[in-house]
């Protein structure tokens, strides 16, 4: 229908006749002249219609609107010196239309206007409402365009330079509840039965390496029903990757490279070579977090030494008790921060208290060295002891130290969070930077307090560091978290290949040798018929390109994405279904809403 | 781990030391000399071990068993003239084994050998449940790997030479049974409402059109509760486009690009373009099937006119109660098919039978032109219509003639089998060829006599023609599919893009304008926001690679398929979930198994 688009359009067409089709950006009239920007996928491009030059063309003009779906033919040419647009890709060129074909009117009006509102203006509950309009809007449209360069770029990374190859596994899968929750769907075929779909391809593509796929890949769709927080979708995009026969070195410089080359193609930007990388001791140690943001200072200090038998009994309990006390020291944060954000009530002490804390200590570093602080510092550290807190802080005039001390892992939430919000606020984080990091050596399992048993931190399926194995409870795993600016992008591990390795892992996070044999008994007897060494990663695709987009929510990476009510605004999904359905099912909703429910 | 991959090495590589890993193919002693097989991804070399040359490894090369999981590093040396193998790609080449090392050792005996077994003397419900180990079998390896290079073609071909953009669509999404059944799954979150997993991604593919997005595709995965027939799947995928402002025959162009591109990458050969056309009347009239297979002849010929007032009634009842008589002429028929096939109880009539047919009526034409055949012709048909009908099947001495008559679809089905069956026993049907064609002007409904109302014949959203919009019920529609071999392979269509053309047809299809809006309100809205014309195609691609692969179940070309029964023999889904899992989501399954219903 048509022969060019209308963002390609340059000086080079001058004097052909072209058609395009499109939608109506605006219509402009200017005494008796009428312009009308047409919009398709790549660009704007100006149309121009008076009476005298393009009678056949005029009196359709005039009745064009916003958003009218069109097909315009006519001349390229030249525009007026006085009407160039240097910031517009087609503004040496304007086109004088011949003829103007309406393909399509509005039948109501926009719930929102695409080109002229700001992106930022439209409530998020209209934008998902008409997905369709919102994708129309530049943002969305570059978004799009964006996710699927990265996508593109990682496939022909992996598929021109190494060899991968692409499978597809099953979203009709088992249900093996571990950690997150599945979604289920009942089976019309084996009634009583269920399917689930998968949280992730993970045992599928250990079994590729068993047959000797020896690279997988897929972009694959995983599924966790999990209670709503921030910003999370029901279903959700990762690049999922398996390899046997390599080590982890090799992995992660694998990994590098296929990073490096999607920053290449989308952002033109040549990434340093090798990624720095901590211990998740170091990084929980320094950061207190083991996806830390590198892009500024603000490291904690531990004290927990010095203090162990000190007066001040918050300070000398927590570590007597196991804990620790660290410091978070914020050059100019004395300046910054009032006594009053940091004590009861203040937003720094909300913070902190979020993330568990129950008070928030702190020492002051006056000019010529003089220490403003609490009481019970002042009354219960030494002089030498105070002196070395600044030392090791590296304290200088005009600082504030904020104090964490408690149960280690509390101290480590609180101080990581103050020092983001802290890092934030004193513009010490430089937007532009893209600081990855890897971190490694995870430990195997944490203790679940709550079921009273150790959970795999990363999944039962992650080998131990092999110094380790005769311990399992404290083993390091051969685990490793690839961070960008804070986020973790990616994780993967090498994983178990031996079937006493894998019994043992599920003894310690209690599964029983009769439960696991009955979720996991095909893997466990894949491992008796020639298993490879093998590992793999796993990238949060939603994620990356969120950050790769500037965005601040996943939702804007995604084209049709769900609320964090779970629910699609724009079909209503999920809806009510006809019994008929359920029936040929064999399920029922026992559902009572509460108006129905005897008290 | 390795330097390089079994199947790579040529004699180029003489010299080099290299370390290889993979699985022991075979074991073979000569004489105190060990060959092992070494076998990866890519393919085979021969490994040697004796006492003299590498003493290092013979010891661990006599413990090697088939499907050891080994490295092993070695020198590649020239074989010997004598053990030469061209047969193999690495055939000029050996390794002396400096050092092996085990990776993994076997723990129980293989259900099957994995190479040495012929690929049709394993049980396919062995080679299902242990998917593993039958991926590692050649036909297998292969299978998958021209899966990915058939999507791989696709890709390049989309991105790189026509600007398609791939874009995810939702996976959790809203219940609209039309045709086959919904997938569904209950909300926890949203208690008693139900996601559905989509039966393609149709509704949102055309949203993105309206979203501008111009080009759309996607690998999508599709799921259907169908009851279990033939060679279907619950799950399957499909290459999905969709595009805007292009008419049905420059779609039609761009897609015959694609099939060659697709062909020309993994086959290496060039299909002649453009590919040939029937229309649905056509197709059904010489072929009695709207997916011919039109590598060979045997078309079909309309006799209705001729006999619709002879005296046999099965003929003239069934023209002048508005059905045909057709007849199927078989050259070399006369010799091939026996009196007995063609009577009740021989096959050919089972074939008729099961098709609807209640009869199979005959003419065999033999030397001289005399004609045998069952007494109600002989009787009831003039020797004028004897010859006409000599005359229109340009039926010669050796022919012989199978008549269809009755209502027009059971004629046509009964037929096409007939056809199918006989083409193929008579050796008319050749193996390498690849016949492409295209089925157009299909008409938009079909009654449905069971549920007395007019059904889309491909979906609801296909436009009509433009020349027959005043009476839509016998309207042809824009839709084109693609027809490999007989096999439908793609399909597709202009779509309404206009909200009172899509109301109509929802009329006609007898949905109420309630039912219309609570299901498709959104599309319906969003023909009044500027909608372009658009219009798209799907494949279905494991049919298309099960073509290409020559195989003849869609699950030779899945890496974990379910079983007709709908099951995956591997990890044993569906499966028995917690109750916890079902109360959480306030569901409970209503079946009781027989033993436990009352009489």
């Amino acid at each position: 229908m048509r022969t060019h688009y209308c963002g390609q359009l340059r000086s080079a067409h001058i004097g052909k006749t072209v058609t395009l089709c499109g939608w109506v950006d605006r219509r402009r009239d200017h005494g008796g002249v009428i312009f009308l920007d047409l919009r398709d996928r790549t660009g704007l491009v100006q149309i121009v219609s008076d009476p005298q030059r393009t009678p056949d063309s005029y009196n359709i003009a005039e009745t064009m609107r916003n958003e009218y779906v069109v097909k315009i033919t006519g001349r390229v040419s030249q525009r007026p010196e006085e009407s160039l647009n240097p910031k517009l890709a087609t503004g040496e060129v304007e086109i004088y239309a011949e003829k103007i074909e309406l393909l399509n009117a509005l039948g109501k009006q926009l719930p929102f206007q695409i080109s002229t509102a700001e992106p930022e203006s439209v409530k998020e509950e209209l934008r998902l409402k008409y997905r369709y309009l919102d994708i129309r809007r530049d943002r969305m449209t570059r978004n799009l365009q964006l996710r699927h360069a990265v996508v593109k770029a990682m496939r022909r990374f992996l598929e021109d330079e190494e060899n991968f190859i692409e499978i597809e596994t099953p979203i009709l899968t088992r249900s093996t509840p571990e950690g997150a929750r599945d979604y289920i769907l009942p089976s019309r075929v084996n009634p009583a039965e269920w399917f689930a779909l998968p949280q992730s391809p993970q045992l599928f593509k250990q079994l590729l390496m068993v047959s000797g796929m020896d690279r997988y890949y897929q972009i694959a769709r995983c599924f966790r029903d999990e209670d709503l927080r921030a910003d999370r979708q029901p279903e959700f995009t990762q690049l999922d990757m398996e390899m046997s026969f390599m080590s982890q070195e090799e992995i992660i410089a694998l990994n590098e490279r296929l990073v490096a080359h999607i920053f290449k193609a989308v952002k033109g930007t040549e990434l340093p070579l090798s990624f720095p990388r901590l211990t998740y001791a170091e990084a929980l140690d320094r950061y207190g977090s083991d996806k830390p943001d590198t892009r500024f200072g603000l490291e904690l200090v531990d004290v927990s030494d010095l203090v162990k038998d000190c007066g001040f009994k918050v300070f000398s309990g927590a570590v007597q008790s196991g804990g620790i006390v660290k410091i978070l020291p914020i050059p100019g944060g004395n300046e910054a921060f009032s006594n009053v954000r940091i004590k009861p009530g203040g937003d720094l002490f909300k913070e902190a208290s979020e993330a568990g804390a129950k008070g928030l200590a702190y020492i002051r570093v006056k000019e010529g060295g003089k220490l403003d602080t609490i009481g019970a510092i002042k009354d219960n550290l030494s002089e030498d002891q105070k002196q070395e807190i600044i030392k090791r802080t590296q304290a200088k005039p005009g600082f504030l130290l904020l104090f964490g001390a408690g149960e280690t892992m509390t101290v480590n939430k609180t101080l990581d969070r103050l020092r983001l919000v802290v890092g934030e606020e004193l513009g010490l984080i430089p937007e532009d930077k893209m600081n990855f990091l890897w971190v490694t050596d995870f430990p195997m399992f944490e203790w679940n307090a709550d079921e009273k048993r150790y959970e795999a931190l990363h999944h039962p399926f992650t080998a131990p560091h092999p110094d380790d194995v005769n311990d399992l409870k404290t083993a390091r795993a051969l685990a490793y978290d690839l961070v960008l600016n804070g986020y973790e992008i990616g994780g993967g591990s090498l994983r178990i290949y031996q079937r006493d390795v894998q019994e043992k892992v599920f003894e310690t996070i209690g599964l029983s040798m009769e439960d696991a044999y009955s979720k996991f008994g095909f893997l466990l007897d894949a491992f008796e018929y020639g298993t490879p060494p093998h590992g793999g990663i796993a990238y949060g695709l939603d994620r990356l390109v969120m950050l790769l987009a500037g965005e601040e929510s996943i939702r804007d990476v995604i084209a049709f994405p769900k609320t964090q009510q779970a629910r699609c605004l724009l079909t209503n999904a999920p809806s009510k279904v006809d019994d008929k359905q359920l029936k040929e099912l064999h399920v029922a909703s026992t559902y009572k809403p509460k108006s129905e429910q005897k008290s």
